[in-house]
């Protein structure tokens, strides 16, 4: 059911390793064929022998592989459920790569697309990034079980976790966001990105709208997608407009749960107070007993 | 047995709130008299009436109110726990400020002393500013109750914890800390820091350090010290000195929880890794059947 081993094109630079709770968090470096240079991510291994699932997480705008690994007080619940969670950057970055000033295009936004316009296009794959180096990467050094992935995300990460999963059924056996957005066809930052990095003609978006993609119902490879959604984020209804998932969900019969917290923003604050529920609906996907 | 409620001097500014797990986190600034200018620090406040115990966490060198706050985990226990967590800065700050080019000097390394030398005398009165100005914006703008208080930080933090806790017992119901300098008077980051505020006369400094205060045992107001110290930290041996903290409650009497850990070093992922327990000491001790 799930992909074989990629193969390990490069070695990996250990840039700092920290020990916290029952394991290790380390942050390295490694080359990417696909973005054509080097690539950060975060890795928290619990102690033990493994191999052990792995739970991907994509950040949103601006983001490092810092934000997550820092501030989403993650790792107590992952010790507990000995689960490796890995954090990728959110784009290529450099001072020779093409960029924009605004935050929401460019390095810190790449939106987890491979683009195929102008500029973007040489360097900006994050798709083939993240579903094939970084996966090849993580499984070739660290203790990682190659049949047990999922991926989650926050805000563009969000956006990045619910379509990989959806396009890439075969590499994830579960998948969920905290404050997604839904539809970048209809978001201001999807639709400056997707124009970037994929032209005009939308045909070319439709394979990067989650909504689009839940609607179409042609994979149904997850039993439950698990949302968290704060009610006071600014841009709930701007740019991440969870009410369309539920009514993909409901065209096409997939089982979504999307919660909505009362007072709860667009901050890590959020995500860490809810990340718990997240680790555990990941974990007991990524079960060996369901291999 | 505790201070008087201090008075209210000024207003505070309110710069960002969010919620996070059963309460909210704000980052205030508000004038200070013992400084001579505006301060800032976080503030996480549990749901409900209050008034709460208030623990005060003072961060190292290099921090401002944001490193714990971001980094540190603690609010998911302190939600359970019914505890405020009031973070302040590490010193003034300001473009008009003295400062020094180095990181154990100036803006960002206050040492929670009162300055009495050179540039640093007429702003530099972090100790003031903890024990007076910090408590009366917190106890007059939150619903903190002032017979229960509390101090913990880590390094320089963990420094002005103990020496603030040991010299104001009458402010500090219980103290605790992570990794801190023990004895400024043999660390070179505590005698440059000194020597730059108190003069070279250590007849002053010995005010300021923790291993003396404890030494001399000429106050027990406290049943326990948690201390917590990685084993990898690099500055154990260097700046830290945890053993002087073990001889010193030896020779008095004060019972000290020292632990030490393998594999922890002297960054946020270790402060995570026990900050529970760390919450836990003070809660039980802020208690209101103790008061």
């Amino acid at each position: 059911m799930f992909e074989t081993k990629p193969e390990i094109s490069q070695d990996i630079e250990t840039l700092e390793r920290h020990r916290v709770f029952g394991g290790q968090v380390s942050f390295v470096r490694h080359q990417s064929a696909a973005v054509g240079g080097a690539m950060t991510f975060s890795i928290f291994v619990p102690d033990g022998e493994g191999p052990f699932p792995v739970l991907y997480w994509l950040s949103g705008l601006t983001c490092t592989a810092n934000n997550f690994t820092e501030k989403a007080g993650a790792f107590r619940r992952a010790s507990q459920r000995g689960l490796i969670i890995v954090a990728p950057d959110t784009s290529p970055r450099g001072a020779n790569l093409p960029d924009d000033p605004a935050a929401d295009l460019g390095q810190g936004a790449g939106f987890y697309v491979d683009a195929t316009q102008g500029p973007w296009k040489a360097q900006f794959q994050m798709e083939t990034y993240i579903t094939h180096d970084l996966i090849a990467a993580v499984e070739a050094h660290f203790p990682a079980d190659p049949g047990r992935r999922s991926v989650s995300g926050h805000s563009m990460g969000g956006h990045g976790a619910l379509t990989l999963a959806l396009n890439h059924p075969h590499l994830y056996r579960a998948v969920s966001a905290f404050a997604p957005i839904a539809c970048p066809v209809r978001s201001p930052w999807g639709i400056k990105a997707l124009t970037a990095y994929l032209g005009a003609d939308h045909t070319a978006w439709e394979h990067y709208s989650a909504a689009t993609l839940i609607a179409e119902g042609t994979v149904k490879a997850f039993d439950d997608i698990l949302i968290d959604q704060g009610r006071a984020d600014p841009y709930i209804d701007s740019h991440l407009m969870p009410g369309l998932l539920e009514h993909a969900a409901s065209a096409s019969g997939q089982k979504l749960s999307l919660r909505y917290h009362d007072g709860f923003d667009h901050s890590y604050y959020f995500v860490q107070s809810f990340i718990d529920d997240h680790i555990d609906f990941h974990a007991e996907r990524l079960a060996p007993s369901r291999t």
